[in-house]
């Protein structure tokens, strides 16, 4: 019998469980604008975007171990080609691909170039300062501890701000050792 | 040539972009969560997941009708069948019913059986009161009022307090003129 590797992004997404992307954009933009009419602060909102995506990220690690057969992967130079050719595509149907990496292998960039969050989006002028999709930077940074690595994660490009791309910079800070995630009154 | 009729909501569905489901549920349960923290009364947050569904709704209903080629629905009986048949399907993947109509036609109740909103939640007692998947009452009643349907769209029965399906009762107000969906300075 072969030995059981891991699965293409394309492979594991095809099967899973999926909505239409036009009704998750538009829900995530009513989040977005909610978000922004309670809390007035756009920095303020960029943080909980960030929270959300941190809590949504430790959760969703599961269902990615769970479906993906991806195995331990060696180091973080590994994981990130996981993130970007399995995670994304397994998640919102987009490859991203990795670059820029720092010589000694702890910083990269996750380019997107195709992003569902954003169709149809265009920022009024008094959201100058919000980053759109910083949900998608939480769930790294959650998802990544879930798995021992302490990240930060920030945006060094994005096509709602005049950029070409969407660039996310990783950058391990260091390797925890793994916790269980939930409290045990949650 | 064969006439063009409407699509299944399962042909739509197959062919529309989709994203990962449990992604959706955990970012529309990310978003009840904050609000519940930033509005802090539940029927606060009920009365905002309804605004929000609107909001969605009254675009979702573009897409909809482009996607799915039905045709102008002769009654709100007829409406409410596509709604239940074809809509559900092509945006969360599951077939809803229409049942418990009344005498005069303007008003039944639309049950899910099965309902991607809710996959792993359970309510804490501090949030009775709250209709957790509000966000579908709204978008209903959205997407209808874009068709001239003007309608009130209120919960009957909800698994989340204890019942043994999801219904949501749609009552017709009264049919009014289209009207252009957005404000000129939009």
């Amino acid at each position: 019998m072969a030995p059981v590797g891991p699965r293409s992004g394309d492979a594991i997404f095809a099967n899973m469980e999926r909505v239409n992307a036009e009704l998750f954009t538009l829900t995530y933009g009513a989040t977005v604008r909610q978000l922004l009419t309670d809390l007035e602060e756009v920095d303020e909102v960029n943080k909980q975007l960030d929270q959300m995506g941190y809590n949504i990220g430790i959760r969703l690690v599961d269902e990615f171990l769970a479906k993906s057969n991806v195995s331990r992967c060696i180091d973080f130079k590994e994981t990130a080609e996981v993130i970007a050719k399995v995670g994304f595509k397994m998640f919102l149907g987009v490859t991203a691909s990795v670059t820029n990496w720092d010589a000694d292998g702890t910083c990269c960039s996750i380019v997107l170039e195709d992003n569902p969050l954003v169709d149809f989006v265009e920022l009024p002028d008094t959201c100058q300062g919000l980053y759109y999709c910083n949900i998608l930077s939480g769930v790294i940074r959650g998802a990544l501890e879930m798995v021992s690595l302490k990240t930060e994660v920030t945006w060094i490009r994005d096509v709602l701000r005049g950029d070409d791309a969407y660039e996310l910079q990783v950058k391990l800070v260091k390797q925890v050792p793994e916790e269980y995630p939930y409290k045990d009154d949650e």
